[in-house]
């Protein structure tokens, strides 16, 4: 055995599935969980975890953005990631099963003798219901206090500070990067797509992190009768967003890469009243890709798109951004040490790929090496409570993370 | 003057105006009204028109489903109808101006020396908050007690029983359609389009109304990850309703007439998340027309075109009807006794036209004579703030509507 490949680690696979178990209880739904950031089941699961940290070894701070952070004793560390709250009725695995296999390392790393130079952190509302990434980008110093003045939950308007406050968070400080102290930053994760299973591998080493652009478009018509209104004069607002998305369905394959991912996941008519046309209508539209390229070239093809129907009338359409995160490119040496764990105990199973999803890694990756760890999401699904990953792959997943570990720790 | 043409009544335009301004002035938003059915200015509004009716000698009820009828002491009557509640932040005419006719018709009558044999009624949820024409419906005595039961508000789901109890309507009698008294229906309504404005006539004489079908249009995909799924594998429900509203533009104007008319009135996407693929989608789509046979051609070109969606797959569209009305044509006579009163007093500035809006009087037409008069919507808005008549419009319409019922009294 090199110096590069340290003796394996024993992982206790089935404290792991005894913990993910207790876990997915808390707030759970179906076969998923429904945990919105700061509900009583996310605040519920957040005091949960900092106690597994402590039995951990590692010492827990719940921060003033609800961030829980278990801190090992060394000087310095690698940090490992991920986050706890849930969408809405949705995956057990999505965030929990990144922080259950940190969890997993860092005790396996203990039964083998060795101190775990591990910190774990759950970063708060990864799954942007009160904004973007504000746990990593608070830790990171990137989120100022009148952005928290400001955040609002999503779906029901509760300002954030109410909620901290009401979580019994606010007043506390929150955490900072402490300079020096991390070697870099390590998130495992379901891969939430289908390219896994699809390609018969088990393991994925993360190259890059796609880069994300969100944009609300709305249409201004004019709202009238639908029974009275001819036909020839209406300015249908609804009709006129329908008739976008049919365009972008046709124009975007042309204008993309094969990994170019582009949705409407939100859309609305007002006043929304069957026997009313509407007269605004509005619209989320999202497109993702690893090359800044290529979200370019998205950005002017919609762009273009919207000219189109505003020449072609009769509604006028308007495009405003909402939120960009730029492409994330994976340390070489970290993706190393996955893919050389992933061979090892999985030769042959385990390949490389983007992520198409945003995590709190694209964050750190701006400001130490990161890397990304994936396991298969059966049939591609997540962002609902049917998303699931096998037993075996999470049992195998967890011996990669900690092997990995492993041996970034042992060659910093 | 023959024994068709009684001399001209005199009609107090100030005092219909006045009255205008005062109910316009319950729930008054922006130059329109916000006056939901049962809501406490719809409730208000209920009781400052009963007040009127008893000024004017009609005996006030409100019944128990809100209705709020003024009866005349004669035998037999003719009964004039419309609605005093709203759509949302909506046109303060539509629906009060007939009934405000109505009420200076029979002042008029008394102050010619004549007994106003004229009943005048504000048939209750016209605008269909609680269900489809209730008032007028449960006045003909097809309204059951089970549908009474199960009504939902549209919008917030009120149960309609305790809209009812909170009104203070609960336990009262429901007025019921007397046999034999009524010599027919006659309803003055505002167009709420722009046909009477750009024909340059300000006196619409109805020959029948617009049948109307209501359906909701749902579609089931596959909710997922907006990252993380490829494009080839999404079954996104948004897009396929988004792609039917298209293919019913580019098709219904080949299978419909030249009056026909179809919304989308209502669209949501579920789960509505800007990272998620729509797993479900539903649209409230309708369409009008005074033809059934176009009406049945208009629901077989819809089922062709949800079958060539599922065909082409990859979501399942499916159709369910909402509601339906009949087309309803116009008593003849009582239409010549309004085009004699037009030719009278706006020589060659009226004309005969469907309306495109439903009525209370599309369900009078079945049990009796029923007939309509319309003034012009200035540039055809309606349900919706903005909507307007200018003001020698709406006294000309008064004074035709009066005419015409005196004629309509005269020989009956």
């Amino acid at each position: 055995m090199s110096a590069n490949t340290p003796p394996p680690l024993s992982v206790d696979t089935d404290r792991l599935l005894a913990d993910l178990q207790a876990l997915s209880a808390i707030g759970a739904y179906k076969s998923g969980v429904h945990r919105p950031t700061f509900s009583p089941e996310d605040l519920l699961a957040r005091a949960w975890f900092a106690e597994r940290l402590a039995e951990a070894g590692l010492k827990p701070e719940i921060d003033g953005i609800g961030n829980v952070i278990g801190r090992a004793l060394s000087p310095r560390a690698l940090l490992v990631g991920s986050h706890l709250e849930s969408q809405p009725h949705a995956g057990r695995l999505d965030g929990p099963l990144g922080l259950l296999y940190g969890l997993a390392a860092a005790r396996a790393l203990r039964a083998a003798g060795l101190a775990p130079a591990l910190d774990v952190a759950a970063w708060a509302d990864e799954e942007g219901w009160f904004g973007q990434f504000l746990g990593s980008r608070s830790f990171l110093g990137e989120v100022t206090d009148a952005e928290i003045d400001a955040a609002r939950q999503r779906s029901d308007g509760t300002p954030l500070r109410s909620a901290l406050a009401a979580a019994g968070y606010a007043g506390r400080p929150r955490a900072a990067l402490p300079p020096e102290r991390y070697l870099g930053y390590a998130e495992a994760h379901i891969e939430q797509g289908d390219r896994l299973e699809s390609e018969r591998r088990r393991i994925g080493v993360v190259t890059a992190i796609v880069g994300m652009r969100n944009f609300i478009i709305t249409a201004e018509g004019v709202q009238n009768h639908a029974g009275t209104t001819r036909m020839e004069i209406r300015k249908d607002a609804g009709l006129a967003l329908c008739k976008l998305c049919v365009a972008i369905d046709r124009a975007f394959p042309a204008a993309t890469g094969p990994g170019s991912v582009w949705t409407t996941g939100r859309m609305r008519f007002k006043p929304g009243e069957p026997s009313v046309i509407p007269g605004h209508a509005e619209m989320h539209f999202q497109f993702r890709d690893t090359d800044p390229a290529l979200l370019d070239r998205m950005a002017e093809r919609l762009a273009a798109l919207i000219a189109e129907a505003n020449d072609a009338g009769p509604c006028r359409l308007a495009l405003a951004p909402r939120s960009t995160t730029a492409p994330a490119a994976m340390d070489a040496g970290m993706q190393q040490a996955f893919a050389a764990a992933a061979e090892a105990l999985a030769p042959g199973a385990w390949m490389r790929m983007p992520s198409a999803a945003g995590h709190d890694a694209q964050n750190f990756a701006r400001r130490m090496p990161a890397a990304m760890l994936f396991v298969p999401s059966i049939g591609g699904i997540s962002h609902h409570w049917a998303e699931d990953t096998s037993e075996a792959d999470i049992v195998l997943g967890a011996r990669v993370f900690a092997a990995g570990i492993h041996r970034i720790l042992a060659t910093s």
